[in-house]
This record gives C-alpha cells, sequence and structure tokens, in this order.
C-alpha cells in the first residue's frame, strides 16, 4: 500500500494564502468555463469535468469526457459510506488528498505488492491486471470507487470481472492514458460497465493527473475552498 | 521527504512479461514517431520528447517543447556523480523510477515538510515557493536536477533566485500545468534561465505526468528495456 498524502491537485498554487489560492482557482475555472462547452454535463458533473480540464491544461478533453449522470451521486453516496479508493499506481494514490475524504476512507495501491509481483508471473498477464485481481480476491472492489490514472490492463481486467459477475464497485473513474490499448479500454468501460457508474477522458489522453483531479472533486463540495462534504 | 517508488510510467504497460511490454512500448513509440515532427530534436532530447508524447498521450505537445541542447548530458553527468532530484510535488517524486537511476540518488520533496508551510506563512507566498526557498537555504539546489511538475510558484521563484546569483542547478525540468501563471513560468524560464540546461513544455499543457517521464526518460539509455545507464 502507498500511504496516501496531501500533495496539491496538479496545477494548483498550493498557496499558503487561501485568498490568493482563491483568486487564482476562479480565474481558473472562469477561463475554462468560457472556452470550454459543458452545457451537456449535469452540475456535479460539470464540475468534475472542470477539475479534469484544469488539470490536463486543456480544455479540448472536454467533448471527450464520457459519464454515467449518476457517477458523482453513487461514488460520493459510497465514501460517505466509508468505501476504500482503489489506485492502479501509486502516482494516483498519492495525489488523493486525503483530507478531503469524508470517512478517513482508504487509499488503497497494491502495484508494489509482492503478491502482485507473483500473481502476474502465474497468471500471465501485466503486474497492474494482476493488481486487479488481488483486489478481486481479497473482496476489496464490491462497493469501493476505483480510480486507475495509468494501466489500460487494469481497466479492462475489472471489466472482465464484471463480466463475469463479480459484486461490482460503486463507480469506476477509468483513466488510463496512452499510445496502445488506453482508447480501446475506455471504449470498452463505455460499453460494457454493466450499468456500474463510471467517468472516463475518451482517446489516447488522461493519465494520474487527470484522474486524481476527478477523484478529488468528487470527494469535495466546494469547489474553492474545497470543503469536506460532511464538515 | 515522500519516498520515491517504482511506479510504472504513465501510460506504460506495468508487464510482468517482458517481450509483451517491449512489443506495447515499440509500438507506442513508433506510432508517436509516425504522428510527431521530431526531426529538430538532437538524438538525445528526441528519445525524452517520445516519452513525454507517450505520458501526454498527445503528439501534438511536440511543437510547445522547449530545452537547451545540453539538457540531457547536463542532467546525466549530474545524477552519474550522484546528485538529488528535487521535486515541487509528492506525485512528480512517486512516479521516478529510482531503480533506474545512476547513482542511488537520492529523490527530494519537501512539499509537506512543517517548515515549508511556516516558511510560506512568513514569506507571504505559495507553499511550492516557499518549498525551493527552503531547499536554496539548506544548499540543495547546487548541481541538482530540479523537476516541477505542478506549481508554476516553484519555478517563478527558482528562477528569481538565479536572478539573485545563486549556485544553479545542473539543470531544471519545469513543466507545471494550468491557465494562471504556468504558460507565463515556463516562458520566463525560457527567457532567463541564465544558461542553466533545461526541458520544458510551452502553453498551458504539462503536468507530473510528463515530467515524471521526461526524468525517467533522461535515467535511461535503452528505451526499450530501460536499462540504467551504468549497468
Amino acid at each position: 500500500m502507498v500511504p496516501a498524502t496531501n500533495d496539491p491537485e496538479p496545477g494548483e498554487p498550493t498557496t499558503a494564502d487561501t485568498k490568493t489560492g482563491s483568486d487564482i482557482y476562479r480565474e481558473s475555472f472562469r477561463i475554462i468555463r468560457a472556452e470550454a462547452d459543458l452545457s451537456r454535463f449535469p452540475d456535479d458533473v460539470e464540475r468534475v469535468a472542470v477539475r479534469m480540464i484544469h488539470a490536463a491544461g486543456d480544455p479540448t478533453i472536454a467533448p471527450d469526457i464520457a459519464f454515467t449522470p449518476g457517477i458523482v451521486g453513487s461514488c460520493t453516496a459510497a465514501l460517505r459510506a466509508g468505501a476504500p479508493i482503489l489506485c492502479d499506481s501509486g502516482m494516483t494514490a498519492t495525489g488523493i488528498i486525503t483530507s478531503r475524504l469524508p470517512a478517513r476512507n482508504p487509499v488503497w495501491c497494491h502495484i508494489k505488492d509482492p503478491r502482485v509481483a507473483r500473481l502476474a508471473a502465474e497468471l500471465g498477464g501485466t503486474k497492474a491486471s494482476a493488481e486487479v485481481d488481488l483486489w478481486h480476491r481479497e473482496g476489496r472492489i464490491a462497493g469501493a470507487v476505483v480510480a486507475i490514472g495509468n494501466a489500460p490492463t487494469a481497466l479492462v481486467r475489472l471489466l472482465e470481472l464484471l463480466d463475469d459477475g463479480i459484486e461490482p464497485p460503486a463507480g469506476i473513474i477509468g483513466i488510463p492514458v496512452g499510445f496502445v490499448g488506453a482508447a480501446e479500454s475506455k471504449q470498452a468501460l463505455v460499453d460494457s460497465a454493466h450499468g456500474v457508474d463510471y467517468l472516463t477522458l475518451l482517446g489516447r489522453r488522461g493519465g494520474s493527473a487527470v484522474t486524481v483531479a476527478a477523484v478529488n472533486a468528487i470527494a469535495s463540495t466546494d469547489e474553492l475552498t474545497n470543503t469536506n462534504r460532511l464538515d
């Protein structure tokens, strides 16, 4: 397990002066809303989309964001009930701001767990895929929030397990990045999520920073002060 | 200090099967080289640019990559001599693959150091800016490789210290992301690096994943096996 830290979010000013920080956020979000057409998003998802664009530094990702309307509600309810967040990579786990989580939710990443390397050798797949198998074997997936920001094979393996009828997670933030397999894995999420709420960014773009921004946005109600939902 | 981990790189398959992993890398890099015009890059920087594009999932960043021709040579020499890597954020530090570094080089991030919060309050700036001041006060910057993947204010503060004539780092990988200040900070790096070698991505785009990909590429000679330079 990689311990989660309270990293500032990607692109954020990490200011000690709250007013200045809020001003910079406000201006950033104003620019994003002026440049990107976000009219198709429900309010709660729009706020998350703004953060994803912020982390990417790129309003052109907006049309490629795909989601179920219930994704924010499902993840919020799960987090309030204490659900863990399962992350495929250490960078994703590190970026999640634990102080913003409503129920001291655990943030887990097992990519460096020696059992994952052994399982990957045994199953003949990638370590990221074996990490999902480890989660499944240990009963961690049911009701959890899954955040995949790196490895297409982790997302593919999760979808295979859903095909097999496992008890599903509360929501899937599935935004791996890359040129081989990433776009396909995210299209597969849209095509066969088996009713599980999801958020993704279609195509090649994505990655841990965008994934982390989405999770952190879902975990807070106030765009500027990042107030915890249960404060 | 955030301990660095051996996270897989953004978008990489993290495979347990080296051949399969190499095949996926090879195909990814082939696509990138087919789609992006990399002819203006020297060979050693071209290899780094490919990795940055890989991490972004976006060949359109290629024209915005700015650098000095000596950046890879300077950072490589410094790392071989044992130089530390100073990271502005935990996500950047976490993504650096320490097993690839040639001299068990320390990877430091002080954003969560309580002294940084106190210093930020005292100086009236951001924590990221105060982190750079802490590095300077402790003599950590001279000869180091600085990797800024998150906070424009960290890059701005580093440039201010260079203006003041401090002993410079070996190289600056300065790729903060965002809508307010990021583009300006990266242009300032190009305009006033005081002869220090640098690598950046002009404009709004960037972030920890692209920064980490650049550092990891600089730290290895073999594109496919990630062989350590001193193996």
